[in-house]
């Protein structure tokens, strides 16, 4: 049998959650690749090889699954939420970029999940029901002003913002920089939702406006959703309407 | 037993991308909810009443839902993709802020689904690899005006953009105009995939620079994703990286 790659997302963390799709995929695969916390969320089996490797190897892992694919191996690269929203997939296909011409012809394919941001706006209402962004924090791989930038447009946009990786240990000020700036460009009036490890057991709601926001209410495992002037709340839940009449 | 009332999202149509999440709850149901095309794909049950509507009712479907549930019934509410992006999630709430105080005591919540854009983008590759927006390209509920806005300001963040509702046969002049404001503010060496029908039988890709997309490429039935100047092709993939360095 010949190898294939494929990259699936397993879902913010309930396994009720993970698609029907990337299941089979993965009783399918003698190779499983992926940040570890990941990777222990796919059942061992006799017949499976599970590689888990510390985070921020990306491109490195990218090219291991590659090549283990390359060599015959039928390996999915395991992702939290949607492998394509700030996650593998696009390292894979860095990875080939970069790579040898012979991965081009191999059997590469993407399998969506959950992300993050549609299953924190579920649990708290619908505050994605109009036009929104999706912003990721991290300046890992983007340099700071670019993301101050991006803020400033997406409110004058009067998008919804979902920000992705809003804080980390290594780079604490800049989440305060970022709430600043947020409540000079919507006011201080905007709702914002923290939602912190969604769909699990642990899972954490608060809401509340940017006046009342701290920048300790973030961390890597939180996904911040910033309202439009039009976002608001109804009984328990945060919504956006559908018009903006 | 009290009633309830969960929306849900099927997917974008291949029953593999549907949760077991949403097909425990289609179980659990007394009664279904939704446009005609997306109550048909939920199986048929003695116990299960299927309430089939229109398209464009959106806020009367909810208002109907809410109050079988407030007559105790187990109803849910089915949208394709995600219930929480340009569908059926926000106008039940929109419904709940208007009707009887009574309703806001019911047991209502939301359990995502593969959004169209996800599915699309993982058909594709990885072109939502980077910071994207969504945008519904539809005027029903607010003015063409503002669409245009929020395309050049979306440009002018480098967003890679999935557009929703691109042209319908209302309004087949305004998409047309949105690909030549495009070219304005994007260039003509961007590329733009139509992803039509994606993961059913029928699903057809199309990805070529906005200097080569014509009007008619799009309809009701596909999602519009427009990239970045990042955005680029390896092999038969499109992807944006992750990195804009």
């Amino acid at each position: 049998m010949s190898g294939w790659l494929t990259v699936v997302g397993l879902g913010p963390g309930d396994d009720a959650m993970t698609t029907p799709q990337v299941s089979a995929t993965l009783q399918a695969a003698t190779d499983v690749v992926g940040y570890s916390k990941y990777v222990e969320r796919v059942p061992e089996r006799t017949d499976l090889t599970r590689h888990a490797s510390d985070n921020r190897v990306e491109l490195e892992r990218a090219q291991f699954a590659l090549d283990l694919a390359a060599g015959g191996s039928q390996v999915v690269i395991v992702s939290s939420g949607d492998p394509g929203v700030f996650a593998m997939a696009a390292a894979v296909f860095e990875a080939l970029e970069q790579g040898p011409e012979n991965w081009l012809s191999l059997d590469i394919s993407i399998q969506p999940g959950i992300s993050a941001l549609l299953a924190a706006a579920a649990s708290l209402g619908a505050p994605l029901g109009h036009d929104f962004c999706a912003i990721n924090l991290s300046d890992n791989l983007k340099p700071w002003a670019l993301i101050e930038t991006r803020l400033r447009l997406a409110a004058q946009a009067e998008f919804v913002m979902a920000l992705y990786n809003p804080r980390s240990a290594g780079r604490p000020h800049q989440f305060a920089r970022a709430l600043d700036l947020l409540r000079e460009c919507c006011g201080n009036k905007t709702l914002i939702s923290f939602a912190r490890d969604v769909s699990k057991p642990s899972e954490r709601l608060q809401t509340m406006t940017l006046a009342e926001a701290k920048p300790d209410m973030a961390d890597m495992r939180t996904l911040v959703i910033v309202g439009s002037a039009y976002t608001r709340r109804v009984g328990r839940y945060v919504y956006t309407p559908r018009s903006v009449a």
